[in-house]
C-alpha cells in the first residue's frame, strides 16, 4: 500500500485528477454530490495533503520545534522535561502539528539549530526553555522571525509571549509553612546562578525570609546534581549554627541530602526539615517520604504550546500563568527542635 | 531578518537568480568562481533549502518520527525515555535529520498517526518501542511501505530491522550471581505480561532458574507502578515460605519494595537481596543503595536511528546487538539468610 496520489483517487472515483484537486482544496468546478463522494474516496484511501507540497503553498511547516540544551546526567534525574513534553503533545492533540525535538550541546549549536529550522521551514516556531539572563536566544529569534514562546519569566516583552509558573507563590508558602512550625534559619540549595529561575527564586526565598523575620536565609549554588546537592548539605549541617530547615531545587538533591543527614546521624525532620521541588515518585519513595513543591508541569508544556500556535496563527497574545504551584507536606518537615 | 531566498542571493552576488540556482543545485551553467562566490554569500546569509522543497524534490522529509505509547504516569517515573532520546539525538548529531516525537493514548491512534505522517511525508521512517506479541504496527508499517527500526526483539524479519539489547544475557548473570551468594528461592516481579521485552526475560529469567537449579523461581506481574511493585513484593514476603531474593523490571518498584521490607521488618540485604533493572539515580540514592542492572540505553537509540538512517538511505540491514547490559552490586544484595 502506497501513499496515495490525486491520480489514485481520480481512478478510483472515475473522475479526471483536476476534479478531484478542485474537490479537495475546496475549490469550485465539481458538483456538491462529486465533492463528497470524491472526499469519502479519499479519506478511506487515507490521503493526506503532503507535508510539503502545503509548506509551499501556505508557508506552514505543521510542527513547533523545542530545543534541550541540559547535559545528559540532568536529563537522566528529571522528570521535568518529560512530563513538559506530555503537556506540549496534549495540547497539540492527535491534530495536524507535531514537535520536533533536538537536543544541543551548547547555546551556539541551539541558535544555529533554529536558524537551520526557519531556514528550511522545518518548524514554525519554537518553545524556549531554561532561560539565562541576558540570554542570547531571545534577541536570535527575534532576528530571524521565527515566532518563539518562553517558558519562563515573565519578561514582558512585546511578541515574545511568556508561559510561566509563580514559582515566587511557591518560595512564599514553603517559606511561611516553616515560619509557622518554628524555623528561624533556612538554607536554600539552589541550581546554577545563571538561570533566570533560579535568580527569581532566589529573590523571592530573600524577600519572604525578610518579612517573616528569619534570623538567616542562605543561598547555597549548585549544578543540580546529587553530589552537589549531598556536599551543600553536609557544609550546612556540620557548620557551628546550622540550619534547621533546607529548600531544594530538584528532588535528587534532596533525597541526597537525606543520606547524609542519615550519615551524620541527624534525624529528619527532628533536627532538620527538608523540602524538596517537584514533587516526583522519588520523593514519594524514600523514608521519610519529602514534603515538596508539585508544579503544574504538564499544563506548563499545554500552555505553552497553545501560546505558540496561538502566535503561530497570527493572533497577539501575551504572558499567561499557570494554575498555582502547592506544598505537599510529608515526613521530611516537622517543627524546629 | 527574513529567510534569505534565492533572489536576496541572486542580489548580493550581483548575478541572475537562475545562476544562483544552478550555483546551489550544483548544475553547469555557471562559472567555478561564481559557483564558489554564490555558495558563500548563501552560507554568509544563512540560506538552507527549504524542508518543503527538498521533500518535493527528493521525496525525503529529512526527519525520524517516535510514537511514545506509555501512560503519563508511567513517563513520569522513568528515565528509560529520555536516555534514549538522547541517544537517537547523538546520532542524529547537528545533522539534517530531526526527530518528531508524538505521545498516542493507545496502539489504533498510534498507526494513524504512521499513516498521517508517511502520506504528509512528515517523516522518512519510525523507531518502535514496547513491541507486544502480535503487534499490530508491524503489518501497518510494512504495509504502508514506510522504513521502521524496532527496539527490541531481535525478530529475525527481513525488511524490520531490530536493534536490541541482550536482556537474556543480563537475567543469566544477575540469577548466577544470586545462585553463587546460596539464594535458591527468587521471585521477579515483572512487567506487562503482553510486552515482548517482558516475555523474554521470564523466559530467560525460568531457564536461567532450571539451570542453577533453584528450588523456586515465580513470575509476578505488575503495571510497573511502585503500588503494584510493593503489593507484589509484600504478598512474597509474608508468604508461607518467602523468596531470599526479588529481581524487578524497573527501579521503581524495587525502591517501593525496600519501603515495605522496612515497615515489615524484614532486613534488606540481611532477610532479602533486592535487584532493580535499569540502573538510576534512584538506586544509586535510597539506603541501603540498590544493585541493578545497567543497560546502555543511549547507545540502544543510537543503534536504532543509525539502523533507521540506513534503511531509509536505501541500505539492506540486519538486526544489531548493543553492547551488552551489566550487573552493578550495591548494598542491597548479599548472601541468602
Amino acid at each position: 500500500m502506497k501513499r496515495p496520489t490525486i491520480a489514485d483517487i481520480a481512478k478510483a472515483a472515475g473522475v479526471s485528477k483536476g476534479a478531484v484537486s478542485y474537490a479537495l482544496n475546496n475549490r469550485p468546478g465539481v458538483s456538491a454530490a462529486t465533492r463528497s463522494r470524491i472526499t469519502g474516496i479519499a479519506a478511506e484511501l487515507g490521503w493526506a495533503p503532503s507535508t510539503a507540497a502545503r509548506a509551499l503553498s501556505d508557508g506552514r511547516a505543521g510542527a513547533l520545534g523545542l530545543v534541550i540544551d541540559r547535559p545528559a546526567e540532568t536529563l537522566d534525574a528529571e522528570p521535568f522535561l518529560i512530563r513538559l513534553i506530555a503537556g506540549i503533545q496534549d495540547e497539540l492533540g492527535a491534530g495536524p502539528a507535531s514537535l520536533v525535538l533536538q537536543v544541543s550541546p551548547n547555546h551556539d549549536t541551539e541558535v544555529e539549530i533554529y536558524r537551520r529550522w526557519h531556514a528550511e521551514r522545518r518548524v514554525d516556531g519554537v518553545l524556549l526553555i531554561d532561560l539565562r539572563d541576558d540570554d542570547a536566544r531571545l534577541d536570535a529569534v527575534a532576528a530571524l522571525g521565527l515566532p518563539a514562546v518562553v517558558l519562563g519569566g515573565p519578561l514582558g516583552r512585546p511578541g515574545l509571549p511568556c508561559a510561566w509558573i509563580d514559582d515566587e507563590a511557591a518560595i512564599d508558602e514553603v517559606l511561611e509553612y516553616l515560619a509557622a512550625l518554628g524555623h528561624r534559619r533556612i538554607v536554600r540549595v539552589a541550581g546554577p546562578r545563571e538561570f533566570m529561575h533560579t535568580r527569581v527564586r532566589s529573590e523571592a526565598f530573600e524577600k519572604a525570609a525578610r518579612r517573616l523575620g528569619f534570623e538567616s536565609a542562605e543561598v547555597v549554588h549548585t549544578d543540580y546534581s546529587d553530589e552537589a546537592g549531598a556536599s551543600a548539605a553536609r557544609r550546612v549541617l556540620v557548620s557551628r549554627r546550622p540550619p534547621s530547615a533546607l529548600v531544594f531545587d530538584n528532588d535528587v538533591m534532596a533525597v541526597a541530602a537525606l543520606g547524609v543527614a542519615h550519615e551524620l546521624g541527624i534525624s529528619v525532620p527532628g533536627d532538620v526539615s527538608l523540602v524538596a521541588w517537584d514533587d516526583s515518585v522519588l520523593c514519594r519513595l524514600v523514608r521519610p517520604a519529602l514534603s515538596a513543591i508539585r508544579r503544574p508541569i504538564a499544563e506548563f508544556g499545554a500552555l505553552a504550546a497553545s501560546l505558540l500556535r496561538r502566535t503561530v496563527e497570527g493572533e497577539t497574545v501575551g504572558d499567561e500563568r499557570t494554575s498555582p504551584p502547592m506544598l505537599v507536606t510529608r515526613g521530611s518537615s516537622g517543627p524546629a527542635a
